[in-house]
């Protein structure tokens, strides 16, 4: 098994543990690659010598290792998984800060961690994610999502009109500020902020969760994850946003078709026993904590 | 094909073209069986003789039957679905009064329903049921249910605690006036109103919604219609209510557990073309109108 | 100063503190007096005297003292507060458990906050109460309510209509499981857990919370204080709940007219320096902690 | 009385009851000034001579009449608003197109108003105003808000954190898409899609409503119209958006002090007998209808 590490280098804790991480790897004759931003901060620190690093360092690191460990938050995490890509590299969260959803396993665990891989005692989540499509041609940004596209007004414009159909049939038409299309992964990040249920990630679902509807009875609608869903986004004149993942872009013409559907590829999650989803929901939201 | 006949008897309007319906069909030569109170009503009212009332009566009319016409809204629906039981004969939901979810074909269109389904234009959509069970034996009333199990304070008691595990591992504890176990059909009722998502009816789930939880970050939950949930109810020495589809029991004994998981049975209902789930939404709840 | 004492005589962590601030109180030389069922109490524990009882024990608490010290939680408070009744003696909440909003004081700072008292350095805050009143004459259990009256149906019965009227002009006609009229105070109770917004106590206001509303549109509203409220509730021939601070009593006669306004006379907290209410929404809601 | 008549001069249904009503009010010698866009809408339509439009356009409508008459939706009558602007002239709303919460007078029934009007039979509703104030000015483009006033992350930013006191004590950080402070009259407005309660103009109250929080305790609260707030908000180096009744600007300096308390003026709405604040919640939201 190679190990590939990458992370949030914006973040002062990532570089000891590291750092530390590497030399015991190599104590115990484990393969490591690194990420370049990776491999040239722990340079800049001190903690690898520029030989070490020319040896470490990977040119496309999802392609020379098994399993990525991604050190930060969850938002670290989602960039690992599209690191990974379509490739479906195996990806394990290593949390540095607060807990995350994602990023489950604490730095101070993470060798215990590696230890139970090269064990064997682990398995892959297969996480089901959205992939988008514009009339005009292929999303610039981010193509497809572990958590969310998201459909949105640009900061300075009024509400917008998005007519949904699903599998050619007309669903409904949103006015609002915008609207979320969720994986049951993204359904506790920004859909859970704008009202929508919290789905586990077996469920084979896709949730539509409107912000700030104009109208009351506009609730989160959950929908079978085989669909295919036609947005088209109505501003009068004003671009609007389409964000994956948290990356943004704005979309100048307005009425073009986008489409939305389960992509054929996962992110796949390593989980270490003891590792529960629920004990998550309750540690992170603290969900029914009084 | 045999079509049996039941209904809401406590609606007059429910008469008429019921007597109407059976001559016609007479006249079609399609055979028909009536529910013995439906019978008791018409020959009440001078649309039926004796005699006809004695051929037509069934003594197990989901037995002797192809199709269930249930007459009357969405709770005499699930009564027809009741009746039906583990059998699974197809029901067809004619609605007298307000449009229903579950019964979405018009009185007044019940003639052309009939054509089409002798042409053969229809299908069948397989919902999905829970089942519950106490520790303490089977649930006497209903034993299963098509939209709902609630667990439920009695009216003058305070809050209740209620435990959940979902597959023997702890969900949460609730700390609510109640919790209610929701199939995707009834997401659309009683989850609806304690502000649980709409979930179509494909999707193979089921969804925890409190119903006002003292704790405010105890949002609905979805979770895979494959996991068996067992829940524990404490009181401080007060009777709960457990209903199913909207029948009510008092359940003495508190700490006992209550299993509730898929049933291996579904409730069948004649889809006709034209009918489409969205449009329901859009008509029923007045869902994205402004 | 005359110190009345009452408390939740459930809970066994009432007793000892309570015996030590007696006695602390007499070397202090300060007055006090006691409710007869913390005497008894206090005795049947060996804390205190046959003798001593005799001599402390009110015959008309709130009557014969200047300030009331209810120990326990909010659930106590609000029987300390009906205690002090229309009469509207201070009540001081002594907190012995779980932090509440209206029990505010922690059990250890009782000598500090008395000492604080007699220096004068304290305030009063005047907390609105609403009275409600039956066409078929006088609420017998709790005419009036600190925190809310609720019209509920009881366990057993379905959904209830209730038509309400403000100043003889027609709100609207719920059709829910239950309505909550519920002051400032009430806010961060029954009414926060129905979806009602968080009001603070100083606004002069009622809040109209449905429970689990039938129609998706009926959001909660907040009307001025000085509206009288006229509510009639129809359920099909069943009883109904009537709860005011949680004590609940059943209504048999459906249809009669239900009248809540705002009471004469108002409940009145003492509040020390250094409480505040965004204080206890943070520390009791973990309103807004991450 | 002098009218004055300004409208929205994007909506050709404006000019023909327009120009009808000014012909109508001359031959009932009734004064009228018109909005210069108005005059030179009718003038390019020929519903008026030049000749006329010199005679009746004002150069300062709201200091030059007695009433402005407003035609056109909600968003129409919150610029007449600012038009009448801390004057205070008093604001009737014609509605052209769907009915509005503040427009709530026909176009059809523009001349039985009037005549209302000239009988004395007629009421002012003073809706009480926000006012804002950013620590480096004035807010440059609209300084106070009949609705609200919402602080927004720029549509391509993440969550921006916004630190609230409230008369110099802390209330909490919010961590949000943006937060809205509205009056009671704007708490049918962006407020209520966001999932704040409703208010009834009498209420002396503003309501904070946060938009998608990311923490789930984070509920609307409501505070008495008196408090002065602060807000504080820190992007991680993005421009924000402040935004007045619908009206949005960038902010560029993070950190600095927004001030919003009530304003000492009003905006006085005209109201004609039979008009409800409660009928309109009812045809405007569907409120409470099934």
């Amino acid at each position: 098994m190679i190990y590939g590490i990458t992370g949030n280098t914006q973040k002062e804790q990532l570089w000891k543990p590291v750092g530390e991480l590497i030399r015991w790897m190599a104590r115990q004759g484990l393969e490591v690659r690194l990420h370049p931003d990776v491999a040239r901060g722990l340079v800049a620190r001190g903690l690898l010598s520029d030989d070490e690093a020319a040896a470490l360092t990977a040119h496309d690191l999802a392609a020379e290792v098994d399993l990525l460990l991604s050190f930060g938050g969850d938002g670290t995490l989602l960039q690992s998984a599209h690191l990974a890509g379509r490739r479906g590299t195996p990806v394990l969260g290593v949390n540095i800060g607060r807990m995350g959803f994602l990023a489950d396993v604490e730095v101070e665990q993470v060798r215990e961690a590696i230890r139970t891989i090269e064990a064997g005692d682990y398995h892959l989540e297969a996480r089901m994610v959205l992939e988008a499509e514009l009339e005009d041609g292929p999303v610039p940004e981010l193509p497809w999502a572990l958590n969310e596209f998201v459909i949105d007004r640009s900061g300075l414009a009024g509400l917008i009109t998005i007519d949904v159909t699903v599998d050619g049939v007309s669903l409904t038409r949103y006015w609002a500020d915008g609207l979320i299309f969720s994986t049951p992964t993204g359904s506790t990040a920004y859909s859970l902020s704008a009202g929508g249920p919290i789905v586990s990630p077996e469920c084979e679902v896709v949730i539509l969760t409107p912000i700030a509807p104009h109208t009351l009875t506009l609730r989160p609608i959950v929908l079978p994850a085989s669909v295919e869903i036609e947005a088209r986004v109505y501003t009068g004149g004003q671009p609007y946003v389409l964000a994956a993942d948290g990356r943004s872009q704005l979309i100048h013409r307005e009425g073009q078709r986008i489409t939305i559907r389960r992509a054929e590829h996962t992110v796949n999650l390593v989980k270490l026993p003891g590792q529960h989803y629920f004990q998550t929901l309750r540690s992170k939201l603290m969900w029914g904590v009084r």
